[in-house]
């Protein structure tokens, strides 16, 4: 028996991907919202965490490190991601949490399947079809500072803002948002977030 | 029978709800991504169209006038939408296309078989968690005109631009601007338009 559990933040899809799931032989499946996800992985040790990277609202960046805790009593369990190619700011996330398996929404439910088998018996599964997204996250040409600054942009903090919190001056915050603009190719600071956000870099 | 067109982006999510509600009695239920809906309501001519509110890239708002195209031969198909309470501008748009069920993603699948019956004989359909979502749209302080200039800026486009577009002058868009940030209680521009955009109303 392979135990699974499912993470995806809107109940009516999880409850059907999760009944889907329980019908294909030797899979154990509970759900969960990300809200409790690490709560959930403590108490029921799944081998495999397969979880969709789209949070509640639609954006966001999902809690990936609850799904492996660190501090975890026994082997943390494998992690297969939901994942679409247009969005290679979750995809290098995914990675950099050490996923797995990485399957596209984009494609067949029966991908699911054969990643979560992958990935309990420790194997790499990646969908071909989210090859593109992979080399665009390879090509990101923002660096992790531009990126700091560009999330605190995107949550709405001012310049003056970003400046405190990540001790640095003014003109060097401007400096950095038109570095960020001219390299996402933007035709201004709100441009630049709008870019960003929707390939799901912050 | 009651012909189905199910809606909805993720074709991995999509086939799984597709099979789940073709297990109902009195189902048939085919299925389409946002991109080609017209043209399936168009060849099909569904009793009901059942569509998710979000759109591929997880924001954006999705073509609901695609669903009940005014051109069509018969009676147009019954609407009814997957929502979120925290996205009260897609509850709106979706009220103002005529939408007759609005199905809560946070509530059990049963749900959505409900609502496509109801409005299958064109009754009413909603869930009473969205209840709250309802007020925030009714409480919308933005006017029409707002909300235009609000959407072209988190489109990227600069003031000079949005200004050229509606033919307004730049000081308009300025103070239009000024209105929006004073209005959805942020900090700044883009405070405001990360709260909209979070919301569902560009």
């Amino acid at each position: 028996m392979i135990r699974v559990l499912l993470v995806h933040d809107a109940c009516l899809v999880r409850s059907v991907l999760a009944e889907w799931l329980r019908r294909a032989p030797g899979l154990q499946v509970e759900d969960t919202p990300w809200r409790g996800a690490l709560a959930k992985v403590r108490s029921l040790c799944p081998d495999v965490c397969a979880a969709d990277l789209e949070c509640g609202d639609g954006h966001g960046v999902p809690p990936l490190g609850d799904l492996c805790p660190p501090s975890m009593a026994g082997r943390p369990p494998a992690l297969v991601v939901l994942a679409s190619a247009n969005r290679p700011g979750l995809l290098k996330r995914a990675a950099e949490a050490g996923a797995l398996g990485f399957v596209d929404k984009a494609g067949s439910p029966d991908g699911l399947v054969r990643a979560i088998r992958s990935v309990a018996g420790r194997e790499r599964f990646v969908d071909a079809s989210l090859g593109f997204g992979f080399l665009k996250a390879a090509q990101m040409p923002l660096t992790r500072r531009e990126l700091s600054v560009l999330s605190l942009a995107a949550g709405g903090a001012s310049v003056a803002e970003i400046a405190g919190s990540l001790h640095l001056s003014h003109g060097t915050v401007r400096n950095y948002m038109a570095a960020i603009t001219r390299k996402t190719g933007a035709r201004n600071r709100i441009d630049a977030i709008r870019i960003s956000r929707g390939e799901g870099w912050v």
